[in-house]
């Protein structure tokens, strides 16, 4: 998907977001603006936000040295996804459609999303609770749940640290030994690494593997040949939040992409409003 | 008031919405938001937002040809504020205090406003609706009405097209002849003009002038030497909305301000909420 003018002022807002968790030092934080604003000014915009995004995060790294301003908030965010997580299981365990359940929850996860939200306080809990009675896509729900069972190879594309607490939910039921799980290479936003993978105890469930690149999405052309290889033989990905979706929804895959709607122009490409639950089925046949 | 760090996404925003409403052409509406993103990296922010949001508004005009982008909005505002009007009137004219009513509706008419809020579309009776039950600071509210009763000579500096319509039934307690009302001279955002005070029946109500510049505030060392004199001789400044506050909230005279507040940094500076109603007396002793 390619960047729209509207995604300009957020990326300014992404980049306030960033300088200010990255340095208390407001001459650098001035700096490292300006920096953005004039090199947003000169770079192509013919390219998905996920590209943008990670040129104005490297700035923003670069000029404050600090190499992972959302350390404390992701953190915080598997801290406090870790807490709920038995009580999510026990949500899922009783369901009456379990899988529905795990979906909803994954899809609540998603909400811990520093990248697409800049600035705004998500309380999970209360997500949780919204998250139960926000109208789902049946018909998608059943499209994603057959190809689950149909498939021998899926590939779990992670997105947001917290997040991936919430996809162990998920994973339990389309089959833990059918799952490689993939987070990025190094810090962005706050995207989950290996790291975050290990703190909450996914690395226990199902193998884990960086992409091989850092950008807040998934831009195969910088991805390793580990991760493609995998993603080659992949009956089919499953891929969580907006990045994600802004990076593959063209490639020539079976892709699920699950994500809450945060954004006026996401909303408009996949057609829903913000704040909607979508499972979007891409090249895949129900 | 200077800028803060946050003001510069937002002066992103209203780039875009200005640029939107300037042309139809994708190709000059991305080249007027790549030119301001420059031009903001590169400009001294050690100065007032309306000094910045000139320059953008500026560069917008220039880059896409439009002198007046605003000018749809305007006449709308002035239209559904005229059409509201005689209904206001009433409201004041029953009230139990009819000072407060009129200041209360001049502050809902403060919420007509593009600057300050970009892309929001403001439903300007459910506004009216709100204001009516929003606390008001009544020992405030009682300093500015006896200031006004002393005052010989009141200087009202208005602010958006529409909202000078509200405002007509403030200048109706203070005392038409007291008063002279001031205006841009020329278009920016969506600030009243002398076209808009005429097509409003303003100047059949009291003097109208324009204050010989088209910052969206009152920057005083922009002004003409005639707004300049009949600023100097007023015993008192009335001056609606941010752009005034961020102007003139450090000179040396007497104004009220009246704004209701759109914004975290303006809340952060008169110590109230997004959202409050705000007469802040300066220099102005009860």
């Amino acid at each position: 998907m390619k960047v729209f003018l509207e995604c300009i002022p957020c990326f300014l807002k992404q980049a306030l977001e960033a300088v200010r968790l990255a340095t208390l030092d407001e001459t650098l934080q001035e700096k490292a603006l300006r920096v953005v604003l004039q090199e947003i000014g000169k770079i192509s915009w013919n390219t998905s936000p996920p590209h943008i995004g990670w040129k104005v995060h490297r700035l923003v790294k670069q000029i404050t040295g600090n190499s992972d301003p959302y350390a404390l908030l992701k953190e915080q965010s598997n801290e406090t996804a870790l807490r709920l997580y038995p009580g999510l299981e026990t949500r899922v365990k009783e369901a009456v459609d379990p899988f529905e359940m795990a979906v909803r929850l994954a899809l609540a996860g998603n909400m811990i999303d520093f990248g697409a939200r800049p600035g705004e306080k998500v309380d999970i809990e209360k997500e949780i609770e919204e998250v139960m009675h926000a109208p789902l896509d049946k018909r998608a729900l059943a499209g994603f749940k057959n190809a689950v069972v149909r498939a021998n190879r899926v590939l779990f594309l992670g997105d947001n640290a917290g997040e991936i607490v919430f996809d162990k939910l998920l994973i339990q039921q389309i089959g833990p030994e059918k799952i490689t799980y993939a987070v990025k290479a190094k810090p962005i936003i706050n995207d989950a690494t290996l790291e975050d993978a290990k703190v909450v105890g996914l690395t226990e469930l199902v193998p884990v593997i960086d992409n091989g690149s850092d950008y807040p999405g998934t831009v195969l052309t910088a991805c390793s040949q580990t991760f493609l290889d995998i993603y080659k033989r992949a009956d089919i990905v499953v891929a969580k939040g907006q990045g994600n979706y802004e990076t593959l929804n063209d490639v020539d895959k079976p892709i699920v992409f699950l994500l809450k709607v945060k954004c006026p122009v996401i909303a408009r490409d996949v057609k829903k409003q913000v704040g909607d639950l979508v499972i979007y089925l891409h090249n895949v046949y129900i």
